[in-house]
């Protein structure tokens, strides 16, 4: 795919830089600055995660989401300990084994098929603790929204962290898009936090407007110091750190991810409303972030992507994805939801409509 | 250390974005593009690489310099091979054991007074060949410009050359700098990389006037496929790329980086010249990079960090490390050199100068 | 449990050394032998195994079943490459993390309720290859017999090896008990190895009779190369090899291993044949190698633990393991079947039996 | 070499098991045992530890020297923590990159002539402390006896102590050939233990009489209870562990220990004295071992390795390395010796003596 096509709805890190994320960046660009999170505009973004997150946030900038989430887990993790997590997550299925690689710890795989661990789940998998033999459950890794675009509610996110406590786990939110969540949830970044009892969470820029930056935030002394030295042996110390926390300041200066996550989400609501009357298609999942799930006739496939950038999410049942960002807005979706229209009436003159699994 | 500093000549990477590379990144912020180096962008900075050093290089962005020392050489190993390097070298001393723990394989640390390999260095640690006992001494790793300031010049590239084929070797260029060695050689990338036949080189942006960006340049088909993967796996993949690519495309256009290696050198070289008359002091290395490194009367250190934030290299010793980068210019150092010359006098008035060893 | 207790049908690893291979520790220990795989012994047993296992047959000696499968499974693979196993199996459940934080790659498990693998399974891991995000899927480990107790025929074995080479996969047999599964099938090593296309197998000794010494056999040179040093920095390399290898000669010597696998196999038979007359329990695999699994009364375990040192397998679902050794034969497990009979006798006074899911 | 060569003086394990260890290995071997551990020999081998090492020794039973070093160390590190040792430790040159690719820890190397740490050295590698940059010097191993056949005797154990105290750091002792060290000194394993104040002792068998059987002693519970999980997955647990167990029971008992020990050092003191009128050569380390390190003229070489087999030790000096074990004694040498003083008797016919360097 060019920069040149029209339309990208295949992922939110197709977006550009948000405009005050770019400004930011500009501003932070006059004379010389300390390094590696020493500067003025890094410790500016540390208060500002302790604003969004509480008081006993330690936040460290990384560059990208599988060094969050890696980084997260192992500052956590005894060497022998294993992750519980979803079988969709991006943790298990698009980190290309870093986290077994470098954090050298194993995933316990469990299908979700909303992407969502249920304590039930959780507590299924806590078998063997204390024998030798077995990697020992002891982080739990959720997704919020989760990568088929659902969110944990509120209450989900309150039994997870009762499971937790009970049983002396720890949680890590993969927040790639957290922002996403906060704001279709209406809610605060500490609620989330505080419901969930997190003890680490990768919070996401990238995929929310920036040009590129994330976070590691734990909540206890013990992690933080672990992370100054993980973050640098798993190479992901920045030296110009201000560049990326100047990125963070802006996005949560005046609560501008909540302008940047309302349109996403926006924009995946109308394209959900706009398909309620198509017969020839399945929305496979709830549309509560900004993605929509769809289940198509395989030969639409090819019409479609000529009007929009797109990824086939599950090859075998001609699962797409579709996903908007701060970018996007109803009204560029027309033409796309008009050729979906005209698919539909093709394929009903031709056939009925029959549900498909 | 703050923004506010008047003047920091700590690290060229506490310089901000060059005018041209910020001009690049806005001017890519225009609509959709694909991520993970499939836009535009990426494939104009290949090529432009290509252009650079040779119709065989094989470019992969990355975030930093550690990662890109990491994976460079972690795609030339077995898991069983070691690399003979510096013990001045950043590998060794600056990475928080990556090499070992991310990267799994073992330094040979050869003692180089000036950061420089010889030949015969590199020959003495060809022991115990075949002995599985033994981690195989397998690649080489230089830096250029090194640690110290110093340069190979194009016969000592050609003479590493030679011992590196003789022995069945990989070389490896650490250059986090070496824009700088080429304007200093007043030669070419290409240049460089033919004469010490290179198998790969971390080339560095970030030193350089960039916001931040790397690359990991190899010459073969076998270990650009490799990269793909390592680059994901070391959590090195950025998502928008593009505006990493845009930053290195701005970086050649017009050899933008002579403009820009070519003050950082002169500026050094300039602080050089005023030190000749100096008396209390030693200057400990050749100074052709951008770099001078200074061996001072430890009480001098507080009245000069009044004027200037700076770094004492070897705290036994009190050398300390002054270092230049694109946005620097003789006038800059004129209060402090004259800081400089004031303190040589007072101490002229107490003592004599006696030569420090 | 203590080695003074009567009888134990907990694991095979809890009988004595057997008595050829007693002696053949015994008779090599007479003067000086070279150390690390090069004495006279360890020849022999190269060769030996080649006899076993066809002429291409490399093996290096080590000393448990976990890094005998560690280091067949990387001396395969490239650091990002991921294998196809049961979620029963031992590689995966029974290793702490072993594949992971030593091995560096990543398990994707697959559910099989009789502990084998089917060539749909595998088929339908293949997904997303070529793709830098995912792990790629490139080798197959089956156990054979399976953790479950069950074989793979050798049809079942030449089903795989189809799968196997028609995707450009390896297969990797974890054989800790390999030596009972070629018993129970009548066949030799060398048709077990061919007709699967096994491209590693980890060829179990401490189960089968062995003081202690496991193999890791490959059919590559490459391969080969590999793992001579890979087997050294994974910490496997055994001074002391004339002992070991003096173990397998031994266990060969004349089909001993047959001998000795036997009568383990028969007395789960035996065992497996007095179950069918008792109400309440249900076996819940198929007896095809040296192990019975059978659902009980949960009531019932404290009395049979009277009689024998023996697991629970399922906790939940209370399915205990039996498993029997070469030192083993029916008349050992008269009582023991006693006891069950009599449970099985009061049960039906109490309560009619019922058939348990 | 075979194991029919007359006379091997390459290592001390080349020696076969000694009398009374392998008595207690066929003692071992009557009845079931638990595995892992958990039987009986192994709880006795716990207690006659404790007895030698103090009641605080906590011990685990390994396979080998290298998994030993490697697990104690880990245990006591975090991932950013390096380990100082001599470069001619065994830890750096003879365990093919264990460390770093298995343990993840990088290895400061300091030159020691006589293969022994100096207070001094270790305090000039305490530097950057609290620099994430830089892999934190945190660990020291020592080797007793040295690799170069050296001793630290109880009072530079006793001066390491207090500089390990001083700063924070951790001991650790590559003790293969510690009950050499022991009769040496003619003390006991606790003194050493507390003289040192060793956090971790790696303790050898299979170098000492042993068939094969290595331990990791910790005296503090928090690295005791990391090692139970981290032997599992470095893959050094051990299933039929009595066997090693009745091995380390029968060399404390009655210190047999000692008896093997005598021997090995008698010789090497037999052989050092008949050296002292050979001119040609130069013994190049004190011998306080069983070990004697002696410069040779080259064309020997050939001559002596008729009468017996030894390594060179180092290639480019023709140092070679005599190493003695429990089972020799000073008449095997007797025509060694002899064809040592003819070959030095030629030489003086042709050449006076010079010393070399």
């Amino acid at each position: 795919m060019s920069t040149s096509h029209p339309l990208s709805i295949a992922s939110d890190n197709h977006a550009p830089i948000a405009p005050k994320i770019l400004e930011a960046i500009i501003d932070a660009n006059h004379g010389s600055a300390a390094a590696y999170g020493t500067d003025e505009a890094s410790k500016e973004a540390y208060e500002t995660f302790k604003k969004a997150f509480g008081p006993d946030a330690r936040t460290h900038l990384v560059f990208n989401g599988t060094a969050a989430n890696v980084i997260a887990l192992k500052s956590m993790l005894e060497p022998w300990e294993a992750v519980i997590c979803a079988r969709s997550s991006h943790l298990h299925l698009d980190e290309c084994g870093a986290p077994e690689a470098v954090g050298g710890f194993k995933l316990l795989t469990v299908d979700c098929p909303d992407g969502k661990l249920t304590p039930t789940q959780i507590e299924r998998e806590l078998i063997r603790r204390g024998d030798q033999h077995y990697a020992q459950p002891r982080a739990v890794s959720i997704t919020q929204p989760t990568e088929w675009g659902t969110l944990y509610s509120i209450s989900e996110l309150e039994a997870l962290r009762a499971v937790i406590e009970r049983h002396g786990l720890l949680l890590h939110i993969d927040g790639a898009r957290l922002s996403i969540a906060a704001c279709a949830l209406k809610t605060s970044f500490a609620h989330i936090a505080k419901a969930s009892g997190a003890h680490a969470i990768s919070f996401g820029g990238t995929k929310n407007g920036l040009m590129g930056a994330e976070a590691v935030i734990v909540f206890s002394k013990k992690e933080g110091n672990r992370i100054r030295y993980l973050r640098k042996q798993m190479m992901q110390l920045p030296s110009k750190t201000r560049f990326l926390a100047a990125q963070f300041v802006a996005f949560f200066d005046n609560d501008y991810w909540n302008e940047l996550a309302r349109p996403a989400i926006e924009t995946a609501q109308f394209v959900h409303s706009q398909l309620r009357e198509i017969k020839h298609i399945s929305v496979v999942q709830d549309v509560q972030a900004n993605s929509v799930f769809v289940k198509l006739p395989r030969s639409w496939n090819k019409h479609l992507k000529d009007k929009a950038f797109f990824y086939v999410w599950d090859d075998h049942e001609n699962i797409v994805r579709w996903m908007f960002a701060y970018h996007h807005c109803p009204d560029d979706l027309q033409d796309f939801i008009a050729t979906l229209k005209n698919l539909d009436q093709e394929s009903l003159l031709r056939t009925p409509p029959r549900p498909e699994a």
